[in-house]
């Protein structure tokens, strides 16, 4: 069974507190054998990312196969339905014309004392982008991390993806292709981060890495971090949903299911002030769930970190999701323009009822890597900035100097910083001298 | 001796990878007591903080106490001569205009399908400052960190600094007042950064926490990322100088020692075809630390990390510059703005010799809390961005639904995710049903 509160109730308070203190994963605790990966790689560069492939995904390379040659890839790629084809273009498409947006602007500006003051965005040089083998090997998360790389203008964007068994996805293939990916090796698991981190005789090492992964992964990007950047460490997915009640409880059900079926530490949460659209939106989800593909999954996820809330008015839902601050956010409403505007934190808003949350996990066009557990107080998902960085620029005329330099020097022995002080003394006494 | 290197000799790669490889910190390993104080204080909140306060500050406190009262921080600025309020009002004015220009702008188009697309930009609503105590207590970096956060609209800035005896530098609190910090506590080390992260009966918890401090502090704020947000964890500091010549030695000399000074860490390069230039700046180097202040500081900096590299021009100082992507680079050159479209990473830039660094340190206006140890390769200075997050928007109509749905139906369904399917499905079927 959910999570069912209501926030007239006395106690709400403290069961409100209590979901959003809910742990909903262990973390594995795998940094000492990460810690060993990561070292031999170091140490040893491609021979150990051959024997570490060898062992974990019973895949035989050789420094010349690391990496899937054009012909390899395209075969794969011809395996690709038509239909599927037109409908990653189409999303390829979508995405990067959203990120084309983001990009930031360079700036340059004279004040009054004459000094010119500004910064410039540069592109990382080379990015590392993991792709996960297997099950959670999905295509659109290779266009979200690989087509924001290069918007950004990153040179050399290069994919890891284990192959385990040598198995590969053609869609994650061709997703490379459609973004503009430079190379693709068969690599995974921590051995892939410190590869890509480090470098081999055979893999040129990147700036920055992102791109989910399982718990080694996680821990190999933590032991990098600052070597090269990383995106964030991504947790299990959440969606809340606010509702007037005047959706279709079954397109909601659907929408909170959408999550559920990620992962079973997944999380799902309605919050409405219609009590009777509450159960119903329920009995909805417990009816799907006895027909859904991935019901093990998604109904283990409803069942132990579901919730259903009902509040006082539509005020007290902005309120209570502001305090979840959730990845993603529904506002199935009247007037969804007008509620948003009360949302200080979320990853992203679906705007009204006919805006499912699948949209912007394939084609809407903003990006689908989003923080997770809570962190969207402080954190924003995936986009251009994460490939860019700036600059600041500053340049001093005589005047400027005379201007603000004497404010500098008093500062800098005030600061017991006496070289500091004395750079701009010595300029300051040649202009009086 | 620094290194001095000559691009035009043989073993020059393999003498400029290793400066580049060159370790010149030791991370001192406190995390195993740093996870006990941060336990310490998750469980015993208040009275864990006035203990660990006791013990490591000498300083005994109470919850009442924990903060500074508005009269104990009147009583402190007063002190403060009418100059040096005087400079610090000039750097804090400059540095808001500064920042305010960073503020990025929120984003909303409609698409020809009928699709609302765009962003939102809002402030983190609690962030967390540390300032060091003791000599590295110093009241540029509050204003650097503090006035970020409130331009980018921060509701509730807590200040933590240390005060060992008791002791506290005035110029810090005439600096937080002047950037409208909120709170000032007087804590500091590992227990200040868990009191922070996670709240205690008198501190209430923030979402961001910011600010330079020791190994115990980089430590814990490395522990409590993911349950707040923090800035880049600094490494030492580093100039780089690409002259041409024209410049007085004695100029370069003093802005190489005022990176120097800082840290014994701290590390000062010199890049200039001029191979006489590069004599008379390290004569004039020797000649300066023979008097400085901190010259065993900025001496024993100079001799383990400076360099001098002569290179055959200033396209090869400027490639040379991108591969150690220092934390400031000072282009004293005759047209800096042409060289400066050279450089692809580098944390700040100062063009022109009337430029010195410390301007830059104090009340250029652009940040001072910059990327270190070869960072710039991925990342920024500070900026009014690590106190925004960004949430996306998106609204569909039935005919966008229509128009983009099938396609997101396609890829769910490629991906085996089937209520993700059923969600797009379900509301396609409402329109042609």
């Amino acid at each position: 069974m959910p999570t069912f509160l209501d926030t007239a109730a006395p106690d709400f308070d403290a069961r409100f507190s209590a979901l959003l203190g809910q742990k909903r994963e262990e973390a594995e605790d795998v940094d000492h054998a990460v810690a060993a990966i990561i070292a031999d790689v170091r140490s040893r560069g491609d021979a150990a990312v051959i024997e570490l492939t060898a062992r974990f995904d019973r895949l035989t390379l050789t420094a010349e196969t690391l990496a899937f040659s054009p012909a390899e890839i395209a075969a794969e790629i011809a395996k690709v339905t038509p239909e599927d084809r037109a409908a990653l273009e189409l999303a390829a498409d979508r995405i990067r014309a959203y990120h084309l947006r983001q990009m930031p602007e360079d700036a340059s500006w004279q004040e009054p004392t004459g000094a010119t003051l500004g910064w410039r965005w540069t592109p990382v040089s080379a990015a590392g982008l993991y792709v996960p083998g297997g099950l959670a090997s999905y295509p659109s998360s290779v266009l979200m991390n690989a087509i924001p790389a290069k918007v950004a203008g990153v040179k050399r964007l290069a994919v890891a993806c284990p192959t385990p068994g040598g198995v590969v996805n053609p869609l994650v293939l061709l997703a490379a292709e459609l973004a503009g990916v430079d190379v693709i090796y068969r690599i995974g698991g921590a051995q892939a981060i410190a590869a890509l981190a480090y470098g081999t005789a055979t893999i040129p090492a990147v700036d920055k890495i992102t791109g989910p992964g399982n718990a080694y992964v996680a821990a190999a990007k933590r032991r990098v971090f600052g070597r090269v950047g990383i995106d964030m460490i991504a947790g299990p997915s959440e969606i809340l949903v606010i509702s007037d009640g005047s959706a279709d409880p079954d397109w909601l059900a659907l929408d909170l299911l959408s999550q559920a079926e990620h992962d079973q530490s997944a999380q799902s949460i309605l919050i409405t002030p219609d009590a009777a659209h509450a159960r119903a939106v329920t009995a909805a989800v417990e009816k799907r769930l006895e027909t859904l593909e991935r019901r093990e999954i998604a109904g283990a996820s409803w069942r132990d970190f579901g919730a259903v809330i009902v509040t006082r008015d539509l005020h007290e839902a902005a309120a209570l999701s502001n305090r979840v601050a959730p990845e993603h956010l529904e506002l199935c409403v009247e007037d969804p323009e007008a509620l948003s505007l009360e949302i200080t934190h979320a990853g992203a808003i679906f705007l009204g009822a006919w805006t499912p949350e699948a949209i912007g996990d394939y084609v809407g066009g903003p990006n689908h890597v989003l923080p997770t557990a809570r962190s969207a107080r402080f954190s924003s998902g995936l986009s251009v900035m994460e490939f860019l960085k700036r600059t600041t620029l500053a340049k001093m005329t005589p005047e400027a100097l005379r201007a603000i330099g004497p404010a500098a020097e008093r500062l800098a022995i005030s600061e017991s910083l006496e070289a500091h002080g004395l750079s701009v003394r010595a300029r300051l006494d040649r202009l009086n001298g």
